[in-house]
């Protein structure tokens, strides 16, 4: 078994503390083996980490990675006019080839910005896979759920595919793609799928991942319709145990976060979207103070419109401090804490942090930058300074991906240009 | 007189609309000549826009550029200690060596990310400008003025300063640089103060540039005291001419935003800043319809905690939907105003442009870039996925301040570890 030194760097400990030492991987298990100064060199070969700081890769847990080729499409507008008016249309004209040439924008996007591992959820789940596993990172996908506005047939029929995509799927990629069963949302789903469908899930022994109190227009019809908070209402239908995880949580209440907390499942905060859809302020804080798990993600990227996480760092630490009113909350720490460890947690996988055992999903930080300077404190340079073009290297599984900013597993500029290609054709497709 | 010509790029013009051209610069003047296609490509010399968009210079119309030696020194933690605590005991320890090595730095930054023109608030401003005659951007500069807690001569002797500052540096670095006075704000600046220096300063002629409405700590207390906003009280003192921009403005009412508009006083916004110390949100939309001229700054890295004013777009368009509760608020097109023909209208410089006879302050973005794909619309592109390392080129007044990533007019390596010398040897002698 060969073995990598990233060496000559400063790494960031899984206690947030910032030491100079070495990282020592195992290419054959994947696995970080040593950390620390003076290792012995002895390695097979050698990653350049001098002037630079070893985090761990970050870990973007709600994503619908294809949508790359709607960035910029439409902005501006209303949830509701830009779903039906603009997305909707042109994901209704989406091939498979046309998730593919998305999720390889998007996976070139990520690995140039440190991003090691990601959540999706979207349709044609195969050509994710398939994107994921040339790319070299982890994922766990699945296949999204919308029963509302269907007949009965075509309902199950979806979520038929969501099981059968999860049971498809997981170790897919060498084992670096799991997979969960992705209903869209609580009030896009029906009750009567609902109770069906998350009992097979269980029986099958796969997670469950959907968008959650992302709006108040979610929020509203259950508590008018039910008498209770949406995620009273999950928890009813067994939608809240340790291994699932809902996206956005910006709408919850005190007994939902207690809940949270209580069940053990993940919250995946998405400033950015929520920003950009004016969806409203997620009460970070006090989810982390009442013991949730959150992770964040950049959500799709006609949202956002980038998939670059360290934007999803810093609006966290910044989002957070407004939805609390008092700017020591989410400090930088809670931040970078949240796009690793965080979203390792919510994922279910054993990474976000350096030390001996975890996987080696590392991205290395170049330090040496005008808006890096000075180095009072590097923690702090990750949640409000740094950007994804600071990313040197990205290693994912003991595979390097990236070095010096060349993406080696996949061909960018091949990438970019097939990506602007099927985006014309798309629009020019669901515009006809 | 030289020519140069900014070739084979796509051009942001002054509508918004982006055209295939090319630009040509008048060295001598410093000014655009000419904007088009197939422009006589007589030019002395040639600036390669290949595969980039030409954009005006970025304006970051309120900031404290030698702050930059503070970056991360202090985070997450409320307005008050930490400026008591952290701030201030460093502020006071800095020498003039300090404030030039921090407005280097901040230079550098600007100037990478294709920044080309700043309002500059702080003290040993002989150093700010000798900082921007040397980089060769554009600045309107100032000495802050506070009286409170001092005694009266103190107080006389940090106004007549600020007046001298602006009487002295008005026009240095060939006409670059000009100047305000600059009272800090309507809360740290004595009433007997203002009434007497803003007559001053108006007999000079110069504007004036204040932080005002930023917290509800600076608006209760004028509010309770006076029985008037602060912009009313401001513009009893004759404080809010057409000439004059202030900070901030996170709380105002909308008889204040009426005052602003009838007095065509400027605001300059400043989202990351109001996030991070969780000051509140702007109406920045209401102040628009409203017919207020809005710019845009990072404030101080301190608390930003960079200079890329690619963020202050991206935030504005983005904390802009969250106070009006409305995704369609703050497009991408008005953000980018903001934040260049907005900003130049702010410091009162002929920029933000891309026209003949306008200064030649500019930056090329380039758009080969996976974050920057598809291209479906470039103006959102800058607002939501563009970033302050996209940027190739960056041009001030005819020259060239960035090719190719590398600051001409300044050594970036030498600027970088002098900053950290000094920013760690200013800690040191605060905290002794």
């Amino acid at each position: 078994m060969t073995t990598m030194l990233v060496a000559g760097g400063r790494v960031l400990r899984p206690d947030l503390t910032v030491t100079r030492a070495d990282v020592l991987v195992d290419r054959g298990s994947g696995e970080i083996r040593a950390v620390g100064e003076d290792l012995d060199a002895d390695a097979d070969e050698t990653l350049d980490a001098e002037g630079g700081l070893v985090i761990p890769g970050l870990v973007n847990a709600h994503s619908h990675v294809a949508m790359t080729l709607l960035r910029g499409y439409a902005d501006d507008k209303p949830l509701d006019a830009w779903l039906r008016e603009d997305v909707w249309p042109v994901e209704g004209a989406m091939t498979a080839e046309d998730v593919r040439a998305g999720a390889d924008l998007g996976l070139v996007e990520m690995i140039k910005a440190g991003t090691t591992a990601f959540a999706d959820m979207y349709f044609d789940v195969g050509e994710v896979v398939d994107a994921v596993a040339a790319a070299g990172v982890r994922a766990r996908v699945g296949h999204g759920v919308v029963t509302v506005a269907k007949d009965d047939d075509a309902a199950v029929a979806d979520f038929e595919e969501s099981l059968d995509v999860a049971a498809e799927y997981d170790g897919a990629a060498d084992g670096r793609v799991s997979t969960a069963v992705m209903p869209h949302s609580l009030t896009t789903v029906g009750d009567e799928y609902l109770r069906e469908y998350v009992a097979r899930a269980r029986e099958a022994g796969v997670p469950l991942h959907y968008h959650a109190n992302e709006t108040v227009d979610e929020v509203d019809p259950i508590v008018s319709e039910r008498g209770e908070r949406p995620l009273e209402y999950a928890d009813d239908r067994d939608m809240l145990s340790s291994d699932d995880f809902v996206a956005h949580g910006v709408h919850v209440d005190g007994t939902e976060i207690d809940l949270l907390a209580e069940r053990g499942t993940a919250v995946v905060h998405c400033p950015a979207s929520n920003m950009k859809l004016a969806s409203g302020t997620a009460p970070v804080q006090r989810m982390r103070e009442a013991g949730v798990t959150v992770a964040l993600g950049t959500d799709g990227a006609a949202s956002n419109n980038d998939l670059d996480m360290f934007d999803e760092l810093r609006d966290a630490a910044m989002l957070g401090k407004l939805a609390a009113d008092d700017a020591s909350a989410v400090p930088a720490a809670a931040a970078v804490e949240m796009a690793t460890a965080g979203g390792a947690a919510a994922m279910g996988i054993d990474a976000g942090r350096i030390e001996p055992g975890a996987k080696a999903d590392l991205a290395v930080v170049d330090l040496e930058a005008a808006h890096l300077t000075p180095r009072h404190d590097l923690v702090s340079h990750l949640a409000y300074a740094a950007r994804g073009s600071d990313v040197r290297h990205t290693v994912c599984d003991g595979e390097v991906l990236m070095c010096d900013r060349e993406v080696l597993t996949l061909d960018e500029r091949a990438v970019r240009e097939r990506a602007e290609d099927r985006a014309r054709d798309l629009v020019e497709r669901a515009e006809a």
